[in-house]
């Protein structure tokens, strides 16, 4: 398929609406993904007013994208319209555990991948958030998501203003493993790594850090320890409040 | 894109293996997907061995497509690939924290939605199967995953012997919010769920099941409270085991 292979996100856009026709498309696509029993937990909030798109935009460290783009959408793990349908019929639901935080998770990150490949399909460019799990306390504010509901990820989209190259990944033999897990040795950690550490992008960025090598680029100035260690916390705290751990 | 329009969960398989040139194929289309910050935090075993798959089989409570399907794959969030690279550079992995499972879930989540595309565009069917978090520990085991390595998903995939009809869904409108949430009102949850309970199949499993209305079927057969809450734990404890969750 195509479009798989010409995917790269885009974090410049065109300041062009969506055109609605084409946006229905891409949401009926996200509903076709499997979900877990057909249950459909998840929901996934559009955002096209400036001002929505204004207030998320911390939420995202202030990239410039999340209000260019013409079209923010969160996708969240959704327990709550299920448990209501169950208790208008006198069933008692018993969702509001991680087991289902997950599945919830699961349903709303196929469903969001079906959106972005059939936007893609149509000339849109996306890029994913992951500053999404970071604040997800705030957005639930701002997208005034009730318990039950959680976001768990973001896609920006609109029309790019350019193609940027591939991204390079490493070889797909890195991530693949046949019939059960090989460890991988020191020699193959090198291998697989090679491409990645000897490319110009690499070279420029370690000038500019500082740092002797690309790995110390992740670990002291991309994604920190006691960041992570702190937006875990405040993850899983967000997860109590919205009701996904009832032991 | 039609093939996500045309997309149904596959049950029954022919025996007839996938070929290589085409396995590959797929596997490249996972490796394409978006993943956080480029890390590509998720590994992919592809079982074929039938001993391998029979080992499987009680995972997946002994759904026979686990071992008719010719591929079976488990799609792991992985975060002990990066931690060796780093270890193996002189830099302090800081990511054996939740944050870092939903991360590296969400990596595996959206490469198996690509391989699943991916396949059905080759004629392929596809079943994902919600059990795997349910029996993460015993999969742990047979695919011998080490720390740092955790179970999201499983798909299993093959030629089809028959085109089953598509899964009815609830209306685009029922997970799409635009802007901020919208809240449910009793109407719309009767409105939303019309067509699912009024279908011909549901008729069917009421009297089968000789209950009075289909969330009950969900909430006393399918999905039963004791049952998930037994699950969140064991899945949380495995968490813990395979190093995700220090704080």
């Amino acid at each position: 398929m195509e479009t798989i292979f010409k995917h790269r996100s885009i974090r410049r856009y065109k300041p062009d609406a969506i055109p609605e026709n084409i946006l229905d498309r891409i949401l009926e696509a996200a509903t076709r993904a499997s979900t877990t029993g057909n249950m459909q937990l998840y929901s996934i909030v559009v955002s096209t007013d400036p001002k929505v798109k204004q207030a998320l935009s911390p939420c995202h460290f202030n990239q410039p994208m999340v209000t260019e783009a013409p079209v923010v959408m969160t996708f969240c793990a959704d327990i709550h319209r299920f448990d209501l349908w169950c208790e208008q019929r006198g069933a008692e639901p018993g969702y509001d555990n991680f087991l289902w935080f997950v599945n919830g998770a699961i349903d709303a990150l196929l469903a969001s991948q079906n959106a972005v490949l059939e936007a893609e399909t149509h000339g849109l460019g996306i890029c994913y958030l992951g500053t999404t799990t970071y604040t997800a306390d705030k957005i639930v504010e701002i997208l005034r998501l009730p318990k039950g509901v959680i976001p768990v990820t973001t896609v920006v989209m609109g029309y790019p203003t350019d193609c940027p190259p591939l991204t390079d990944r490493l070889p797909v033999e890195a991530v693949v493993h046949r019939d059960t897990y090989h460890d991988y040795t020191p020699e193959a950690i090198d291998r697989l790594w090679a491409e990645r550490e000897n490319s110009d992008e690499t070279k420029r960025l370690l000038a500019e850090n500082g740092l002797p090598n690309l790995a110390r680029i992740f670990t002291e100035r991309r994604y920190r320890k006691e960041d992570n260690v702190q937006f875990s916390r405040t993850y899983l705290d967000l997860l109590r409040k919205q009701g996904f751990m009832k032991q």
